[in-house]
């Protein structure tokens, strides 16, 4: 088969998940964990091939992103005191809305079940109106029916108002922007309730999503999983800047566990609550948002959702380049969009289809408040679009609140060329008097005095002048401090600075890694045409759990000494192979194999034990050719790791037709 | 320098924990978890070098285990529901002795208590008699001496009866082996109390060390972050098996993190809340624990501390080679032989002093009452030898409770050349009386008469025929469940078996990762005799966290095009390396780089400029020699990938003797 060939086949027979399913807990990508146990809802264990793809995607990640940039990486733990997470605002607002079914104890999430709901709704109008959709999506409706209906009892085709249609699709396209009372509001106005009983539910409740657990023998020191990678990473600013010699913009990066006790998690990989984590962290001065290598990205068109046509309810991306992006300011600045293309980048090299890729920028009410712009990567799936990366400048959020509530400073000090003239306020301590009057409380007392921003000085100082003292709390100490004149001054003074100093804002791109992963496999999921059962995964080469089948043509024990010889050399040439010398049919291993994701297959025959030469096949055309086993190493070598074409990579080698396997496949 | 020189002189200036804590801290190597928020002790973060070395390790890891044993990885979840833990034994016997002191609150751990006031008790009396420690020794207590003081009270320069220091000694050799009950009575006799008042403290009552929470938005799902990797590779038994085509022996690993919840941890990385795993669960056939490639590791000689000695109160180990290990029944079988010396083999690649580590086997109460026999791989630091790596032959304990926890069979097919005659104990059910009888609960019922032990079952026989009914306890049925021999038929019958089924047994080697690198940081360390201030980690070039700083010997512009060329050439051999291009002399440069660890300089002059020459310098013996770029990374990528020597990888090169940098030196 011809690429073009291949390209057809492969939409030929049209994707069901089930089917997808079934080959990857068969093959043993994954599974449930605790199976035997009856299993725990939104944990999963990954099995060999699915192991070893995650180390190969999380390999090309540290390749592309951490050498390529020379960021620093950290491995922080994950368990986390609450002050920390306190401070960052996660105890506060990392939740989602949780509504209860006081009838049946059954507990859902409030946005995922109004669109749900809706979605059902809007499916039962399209049957109503005897719409048809594509060839995908009505094998995977058939497939879904029986579930669907135990699980949604509402759905019927029932025909709706156009006018009810439109305003559904609205609140669709808007869903992630809700707060907890807007949701309560929408189920009460579209009558959503319990979706099996119909009963209706209690409003939205704020539900906390970390785990929470007690450090140390006494309990006392309450902590929690980290809900992601990122807390270590912003408190470990100043060592990481000390390690950079100082200079920004740098990067640090992460890669681990985190944990998100999702209420109700069903979506498989793709909702779980402990999943693998990359993060980067990149300081950047606030006032220079440009990137050295901009020019290398800015061409690169990419299907773009903005804010301002979600807020009209639309769906539809546009395309245009980051440099257009970035000048048009639909991107706010240069590293953003230079990330937003090493994203882009990065998930072609791992098999993601490219269209079946998005950046939605989040709405107005969906950013945290401080965030200057922030892009979500999403990836489309049989449940709908995902976000599987974000992309946000957070500005100087982060690191100005941990300093804050520390009283340490996470600032860059920067060598000015020219010195500035600098007005401003200034506080100074008399030092000897806060040790008799504070004793072992003094350096808390005065770290917060000497903590105090520009409008908090202009403040105490107006304060001074009034009262004649200045009045505030200290944690720690009970009712109010009070220090006059003979402790304090605050001045307001005009000096010669040489050096700047300023809080960097943050860039980060955060990458799920298991749903880039589940998404890949639905993106590289296609059926033979000819025999609709035999399912094949098509990874690329760089990235599949193992690269090459080694397949004696029997199990002769002539063929013994050549399979021998040639699992030594690859071991030698570290390509990650498996032996298939099981005495099934050579159409079956392969079959096999193609489910299983490897690109290449070595067939040994009774040719090989005389001359020493081998076939090689390839997985998606199942085109094969002869050569030496050095010739088909090299061959293998180019491919998976230089990224060259098979047809270019195999140009000097014989092709090679196997009656066999003809007849096998 | 020559080899030999080098060697002496790693030996000249003592070794000291706090010299070597600075460097690591100084160049980030780890740091204290949150220490912007005080801390929390028993958690540490990686920064970029020790996140490099322990990634390198890793690496090293997989390929000595799992690439060349053709292991199954899996990557399964931390959170783990109470039931499984419940099985496993951790539940109930997964604690450490903890004494509290009622007055202060402090709480202890009654065996390091144990064991650090004895210890210091046996100081003090060789202060008093006089004795001289070795160098490195009076070193680390020079430096020890105040911290000490403060910490543990007691130590004075006390002399102690003889039989009194034997008694010590005797304790202290058998400290691993006490019950919470014996640690108590050693506390009472020894008049341990608390280190810094000597006030009597409470009896040692035993502390589950292991994180508790919830899952799932309810509240209700007990759970438990993993004390271990091992449990999931044991849930997953039957896929694992399915996938390696149902043959035995095959081994699972696993790479993670687990947690701990240490009473007081205190010793930096040894004892951590958190930390990095790898196991490694082979599953054998009990009748045949041969290894087809002990052969190759037989020969290989090794410190063995076996139980027989600590009971007798010795901590000298004997040396011997594996296979006489094996042989004599020390080591007691050749799998658990070959995976000690495989062990060694691994840490000898990633750099473990052999003359520091010594392979102790556990005591007869120290050991899990299933465990066939268990080996710790211990090596030796400033705290005392220390338990790195455990090797245990499990039996067939796991795989049984689970099994019969949860009536699902975990065993092993094995079809038998010639069929054998099997007697046993059978029970057949009257299937169609238990749906009536017990209606939903009747798999239950069944479930559990079909998985009773041959003992079970002839128990079981003789109850039906003298009684005329068998009872016994269902969970979630009330009361007693009774059936006569309408409803079960017990009975002895003699059967030709074509299959033989089996529950294999496990050998585990299990890493804990963290203890492993901060081993070779100590064994790595060392003062260069000429300036004592300036630290060297000789780390081996395959684990070094970089491998190449690249300094251009001045900031001068004509070097700029050269440093950039072959930092190119460089990445594209992906080999790791930084640039120091910041002002400071080249001496300080690679100073600095000594303390990172790196084995090797490229230095870039004019010369370089004009002739595409460089300099490669070796870390340890700070000797030079001079090349083509080209002929530089290929001696750098031998010495490092392939192991070759120093000497022999840079054989064809021409000696370099640098004025600037001998000057500096």
């Amino acid at each position: 088969m011809s690429v073009e060939e291949v390209n057809k086949a492969r939409t030929t027979v049209p994707f069901t998940r089930e089917q997808l399913e079934s080959v990857l807990r068969g093959r043993f990508f994954y599974a449930p964990a605790f199976e035997l146990y009856g299993g725990v809802s939104g944990l999963y264990d990954y099995g060999p091939p699915g192991c070893a793809f995650q180390a190969n995607i999380v390999d090309v990640w540290r390749k592309h992103f951490i050498l390529e940039e020379d960021m620093l990486e950290v491995d922080c733990t994950m368990l986390t005191p609450y002050e920390v997470l306190k401070t960052s605002g996660h105890v506060d607002k990392f939740s989602d809305w949780m509504c209860r079914d006081l009838k049946t104890g059954e507990i859902f999430r409030a946005d995922h079940l109004v669109e749900e709901v809706l979605e059902a709704r809007l499916k039962g109008d399209k049957e109503a109106r005897g719409v048809v959709e594509d060839a995908n999506a009505s094998a995977q409706a058939d497939a879904d029916k029986k579930k669907r209906k135990k699980k949604v009892k509402q759905i019927k085709a029932v025909k709706l108002e156009d006018a009810v249609v439109e305003e559904y699709e609205c609140v669709l396209a808007k869903i992630d922007g809700y707060s907890g009372e807007q949701l309560g509001e929408l189920m009460v106005k579209y009558n959503i309730g319990n979706p099996v009983t119909g009963e209706p539910l209690e409003p939205p409740k704020a539900f906390n999503l970390m785990f929470e657990t007690a450090i140390g023998p006494s309990g006392q020191l309450k902590g929690y999983l980290r809900p992601e990678t990122a807390q270590g990473q912003f408190l470990n600013f100043n060592k990481l800047l000390e390690f950079n010699n100082g200079k920004t913009p740098f990067a640090s990066a992460s890669i681990g566990k985190s944990f998100r006790n999702e209420i109700s998690p069903r979506a498989g990989l793709l909702r779980v609550r402990e999943f693998l984590m990359a993060e980067i962290e990149h300081f950047v001065d606030p006032l220079d948002k440009s990137h050295p290598k901009f020019d290398e990205i800015k061409d690169i068109e990419l299907s773009f959702l903005p804010r301002d046509i979600q807020e009209a309810g639309k769906t539809e991306p546009i395309v245009m380049t980051v440099g257009e992006a970035v000048s048009s300011k639909m991107v706010d600045n240069e590293t953003l969009g230079y990330f937003i293309a090493r994203i882009y980048q990065f998930l072609m090299k791992i098999g993601v289809d490219s269209t079946k890729l998005r950046f939605r920028q989040h709405m107005a009410n969906e950013m945290a408040h401080y965030a200057a712009d922030c892009w979500d990567g999403e990836l489309k799936t049989s449940y709908g679009w995902i976000e599987c990366v974000g992309c946000a400048d957070r500005s100087a959020f982060d690191l100005t609140v941990h300093s804050k509530r520390t009283g340490e400073k996470l600032v860059v000090r920067q060598k000015l060329e020219t010195p500035i003239e600098v007005t401003q306020w200034e506080i100074d301590l008399t030092k000897k008097l806060f040790g008799p009057k504070f004793r072992k409380d003094a350096p808390k007392v005065e770290k917060i005095l000497l903590n105090l921003s520009q409008e908090e000085l202009a403040a105490k100082a107006e304060e001074l002048k009034s009262n004649g003292k200045i009045a505030f709390q200290v944690e720690g100490i009970e009712g109010t401090v009070e220090l006059d004149d003979k402790f304090v001054t605050i001045e307001k003074r005009t000096k010669v600075e040489h050096v700047r100093e300023f809080v960097p804002n943050v860039i980060e791109p955060s990458f799920g890694i298991g749903r880039i992963i589940y998404s890949i496999f639905e993106h590289s999921f296609w059926n033979r045409p000819e025999d609709a059962a035999r399912g094949v995964l098509s990874f690329p080469p760089l990235v599949a759990p193992t690269k090459v089948l080694l397949v004696p043509l029997s199990t002769h024990k002539d063929l013994q000494p050549v399979t021998k010889e040639v699992s030594k050399i690859l071991r030698k040439a570290q390509i990650p192979f498996k032996v298939d010398d099981s005495g099934v049919s050579i159409g079956k291993r392969y079959a096999r194999n193609d489910e299983l994701g490897t690109p290449f297959g070595i067939t040994i025959d009774f040719e090989s034990a005389k001359d020493g030469s081998v076939t090689l096949r390839e997985r998606d055309s199942t085109k094969q050719v002869r050569g030496s086993v050095e010739e088909i190493i090299n061959a293998i070598r180019e491919i998976t790791y230089s990224g060259v074409s098979w047809e270019e990579g195999t140009k000097n080698l014989k092709p090679f037709v196997s009656q066999a396997e003809t007849a096998a496949e």
